[in-house]
């Protein structure tokens, strides 16, 4: 006698080797997996052969219809008894409407289970060298997203002086109006700015810049998602924690195979690419 | 010709399920392992036996000599051409100093590499069934640290109003003064709060209240550290997530083993077990 029951799983900011070990090991059990758009196929190819794989769409764009679907098929698929695992990027309650999810099966008497994982809020602004906090430089990290619902805005009134970084999701076509809302709030037109595409990625590329010309910066690179921007001095550190200038990253085909938009990095960028040496080579051949 | 490197590796949480694939590969091939206090025994497990292992205290306690000693152990072993991992608890670069280390290691000539981890700024809310952002409720969050650099608090007035859920760290014996600096910037005496101790662990207990009243229950439960505080409306959707009251949940000898401290979990609390089914204990076997 099986009941159903479906993990909501991190799956990760890009890259299949920051997923969790207990991800791993609910993937490899799923009899379903229904995934985000941003999720790499090398994840999906941990679930069995046998297990039904379903493309969810990108929740965040979707109307209530679209999240309604999306639930069905959850409740659905763990009402048959199934071991249903939904794999969302970066951690499940980080926007992304996981909240909503678990409270529509919590509200369908289907048992539900949440394994966070690395959000991208951290580790994308990692992967190029900055760190959210630093002693002496930053002692507080805000996470907003430039998208809201029903197309509000977040009050950058009260965002913008806040918090030494402030970690933007979601914003690569709008942050040259954050960057203005953060300047007339207060914020120096110097407080650095990186805008990091694709991170923790082989595409990975970061701009960079200060809020007086990343708007600038990103219309010139013609900046597409996926894009984490960080505000504040942490910014600066990428240059003692290793940043360097590099050609553009590489293409990335396993994204582009399930992506329409699929990743075409940044020219001029710069990426942290210390420490990706024999270590990382071979222990990549393990996961 | 073997060069050292030394990967600076996010634990997780607590729960060792949480490690992520890269940091358990990492694990596997160090020869070096220098961890900190709050992790769990069963991660230092997965490094070879032959692996030195290195307790390296609780830096973010330690003052500048003992971070300074700990900075030496890593260059010295990377320099002999060993594989170091420095484990931290969470992620390593919010907060515990994660990035005094890697500027350090980088000063020094010695490659660095970063593993994020899953954040206890989200997880453990997470395992108490608090999502830190739900649309219509919460679309922005902010991580402080209780204890700063040189006993400075974090400027509650500018964070206070700034964000919809604010998480605050290293704050089991502040959150009183905490909540009383808050309500003095202009949140509601009735915001919800909890704090979550041992989060994600099998010790895990949650302590809930508004801001008007947490300081007098944390006093009166005694509560000791590691603790995750968790202030704003996203505190009640936890009964809609499962959570329910449930008896002081289990010793955690495993931590015992490892902590002078040792988890005791306050009594009264409430914990998020909905979902902890056939599924968790067929894959907590595997990992």
């Amino acid at each position: 006698m099986s009941r159903g029951v479906v993990a909501l799983v991190g799956a990760g900011p890009g890259d299949p080797g920051l997923l969790t070990r207990r991800g791993a090991a609910l993937l490899r059990r799923a009899d379903v997996v229904v995934y985000d758009r941003l999720v790499d196929p090398r994840l999906l190819a941990l679930a069995p052969r046998r297990a039904l794989r379903i493309f969810a769409g990108k929740p965040s764009d979707g109307g209530g219809a679209e999240q309604a679907r999306i639930n069905a098929i959850l409740v659905e698929h763990a009402r048959r008894g199934l071991r249903v695992v939904r794999l969302k990027g970066g951690d499940p309650f980080v926007f992304g409407r996981g909240a909503e999810e678990a409270e529509a099966l919590a509200a369908a008497g289907v048992r539900v289970r949440v394994v966070p994982g690395v959000t991208s809020a951290v580790a994308v602004p990692a992967a190029a060298g900055i760190p959210v906090t630093r002693r002496g430089v930053s002692s507080s990290f805000a996470v907003v997203s430039a998208r809201t619902a029903g197309g509000r805005s977040p009050d950058w009134g009260r965002v913008a002086a806040a918090v030494d970084t402030l970690v933007v999701l979601m914003g690569a076509g709008r942050i040259g109006a954050v960057a203005e809302a953060l300047m007339a709030h207060g914020r120096p037109p110097d407080t650095p700015v990186a805008l990091v595409r694709w991170g923790t990625t082989r595409a990975q590329t970061t701009l960079a810049g200060t809020l007086a010309d990343i708007g600038g910066r990103a219309r010139e690179a013609r900046l597409r998602p996926p894009v984490v921007a960080v505000v504040g001095h942490v910014v600066a550190l990428r240059d003692t924690l290793g940043g360097r200038r590099v050609r553009p990253g590489r293409s990335g085909r396993e994204f582009a195979a399930l992506n329409a938009a699929g990743p075409e990095p940044a020219p001029g960028g710069l990426e942290w690419q210390q420490g990706r040496s024999r270590l990382t080579r071979s222990s990549r051949s393990t996961i």
